[in-house]
């Protein structure tokens, strides 16, 4: 099932998501009712992030052509970085790039979400509600300047996610594609991961209680590269979609 | 006023805290209300944290000498990384050293609590609520493997928070201590920070949202150390309080 949260007539709402379609259901993320008989097209309806995560964990140097891409700063095993909860978006969103920053990037990323609270997960498959798209959208030179990673990729807008999670996904070899202005950026396969997803709920969790909604970004695949004013940046993974967003100047 | 969160027969209560007592009042920590005239013994409570941050910001490299005793891995300018809001814990409370770290230290801290939401801040002032003890309880061996901080700060209970916000501080000049098993270990003043409490503010509005209840922790003073099975260990600070808590062996 794919699904999906937005918002129509000043209303919150879930859905189940195909491409162009949604079709309205009762009840929310964790468990998800009827359908409610009302189908909304993707072009009427404004996209929310499908999770409201109360803490989002990316992995970085998962991708061993994209360690060796910073192999200055690669550490030997990935490693885990928090970004602020609050910088999430939707898809078909905007992101405003911010004044402070001259080099803005792109990071296409599985991303994981946690349907049921756990602390040194055993049995990561029980602990996952579904795999959705993020960009984990980040300031390089921010990123450079302050080593620790999480003030670059905590701006507001930083972490769109979406459109849908898909709850019935087997992640182990699907293809991440990024691209810009229709120009493919990235363009790998989650097989090519150090830690498969399932292994990232594991690696989290034996550091940090992870709740119910929270996202885990797997760490993003070689060909990361600048995103300017006007560009339009859309990451597509096999079975989920595309997640689409706008740059803008601020 | 000193505002504190506690849980008595069950129920989370809010009170005004002086050593040993507690007086009970109405609302909350965003809008304090009256007295209710139960008085508590701090004995007969259990300490909650006083806020529930959606983010916990932990400043690097705030204090020249600190900086010092870690000038291999130290920025030019004093840093950010974000905790998992789930590693909390209250004055009193036992704190598990995991497992998988041989170094677990203490590092005594300002910590700043938001009272409005705000981004870009320009008067910190205005969206302060106050002041509390933060013990940035880390990992250190995990820090290092893992070179970005999050994961070895955001263990269960790494977060000890209280025992108290203090609504009307000074915090230019407080002394802050932190003892194990009655040894001085730390023993500085706010004063002697790169970034005031109020610049700290500014500082991580810069990069993201801050919400109403969010938790600054200003960065440590010199003499971090370490923690062992059995160690109690209490912080400081002018104004507010002693943040008391318990190491045990998991």
């Amino acid at each position: 099932m794919r699904l999906c949260r937005f918002k129509v007539g000043g209303k919150e709402r879930f859905g189940i998501y195909s491409e162009g379609e949604i079709r309205g259901i009762k009840g929310n993320l964790f468990s998800p009712g009827k359908e409610t008989g009302k189908t909304y097209r993707e072009d009427e309806v404004e996209f929310l992030p499908p999770t409201q995560p109360t803490k989002i964990a990316c992995i970085g140097f998962n991708f061993m052509k994209h360690r060796d891409e910073l192999k200055d700063i690669a550490t030997d095993e990935p490693t885990i970085t928090l970004l602020a909860a609050n910088s999430v978006t939707g898809h078909n969103r905007d992101i405003l790039l911010p004044e402070i920053s001259k080099k803005v990037d792109h990071e296409a990323e599985l991303g994981v979400v946690i349907g049921k609270r756990g602390y040194r997960i055993e049995k990561p498959k029980e602990h996952i509600l579904g795999y959705t798209i993020v960009n984990d959208v980040t300031a390089r030179d921010i990123e450079h300047e302050m080593v620790q990673w999480s003030p670059s990729k905590s701006f507001p807008g930083f972490c769109p996610v979406g459109p849908c999670i898909n709850t019935e996904l087997d992640a182990r070899n699907l293809r991440i594609q990024c691209r810009v202005n229709d120009e493919v950026r990235q363009d790998s396969r989650t097989g090519g991961m150090i830690y498969s997803p399932e292994e990232c709920v594991r690696f989290v969790s034996k550091f940090m209680i992870l709740e119910r909604g929270d996202l885990i970004a797997t760490g993003t695949v070689p060909g990361i590269g600048r995103l300017e004013d006007g560009d339009v940046v859309e990451v597509e993974i096999d079975g989920i979609g595309v997640l689409r967003n706008f740059m803008k100047k601020e």
